[in-house]
């Protein structure tokens, strides 16, 4: 059966740790899983356990938060060479399930673009399921996938000044 | 610090699974985690994964799922069960991060009150961090709460009459 195109988005928490899970559940089912993460360099607390599970491999794009400032060169090399690799891997059909971590930051911010995007997702070998998260995900994007959550911040203690705390936000 | 209450609630796919990606965020920082699930019986594939990492407790209160039926007795004793044992699981402060996965699912088919379980929320060590999954989150609850995101289905594959598949959705 042909695997299905995810979409996790909105400005609400729960995108990232929405693919963490969905990694975690493909695993239980005995599949492997490649987890790219666009943007994101820093050691997130998850890492240590994706990469401790056989099933996962698990690679970084990015050279930490550009968020505040504007991308560099390196940052966007970095982002581009990502998006080959995982090219490559989706093409390959190792992995049934794909994930591309921030790779619509990565189109927001032009690192590469949607139709950059499309196209490895459209290459992919037939049977693999893709997810993609990051606020701001593009129509061309969503037009194209199969399952869209938009994740609404209805509340977050952000808006009370508390900052990202390791175990709980990274 | 106080441990803040998260909500995913909403339509869209991604409750659950955010919340299995926050147990493992958490298990990568040191953390132990008490995973609580009601309603849910059945095998779904990451309960292996996570019953396999040390740091992570995991329990179901639940006999699978009746939601085209009506709760019967026993599912309402399986379910008053566990926020019984989640009330003193959260009181013990033993576990940094307890998540009541379909407690909203509880409430609306009247297994507990919200009231109820508010109070075991409210009862519990004071650093614990709780996290409520589950549709139709009740108004009470998001008022108590520190952080809510609704996932709202923009499109899912389950409208083109694709049934649940292992390893992606359960």
């Amino acid at each position: 059966m042909q695997g299905k195109i995810h979409v996790y988005t909105g400005n609400g928490k729960g995108k990232t740790t929405a693919a963490i899970g969905l990694a975690i559940r493909a695993v239980g089912a005995g599949f492997r899983v490649f987890f790219g993460q666009f943007i994101k360099g820093r050691e997130y607390s998850e890492i240590k356990v994706l990469d401790s599970l056989d099933q996962i491999e698990l690679k970084q794009y990015g050279r930490g938060c550009f968020i505040r400032n504007q991308p560099t060169a390196e940052d966007i090399a970095a982002a581009r060479k990502g998006l080959r690799e995982m090219g490559e891997i989706l093409k390959s059909g190792d992995y049934q399930l794909v994930v591309l971590d921030e790779a619509n930051i990565a189109v927001y911010y032009k690192l590469f673009s949607v139709e950059e995007l499309l196209d490895v997702i459209k290459n992919r070998a037939d049977h693999v399921e893709v997810v993609i998260t990051g606020r701001k995900a593009e129509q061309k994007l969503i037009e194209e996938a199969d399952l869209v959550t938009r994740m609404e911040e209805i509340k977050h203690y952000y808006q009370q000044g508390l900052a990202a705390r390791t175990g709980i936000e990274k």
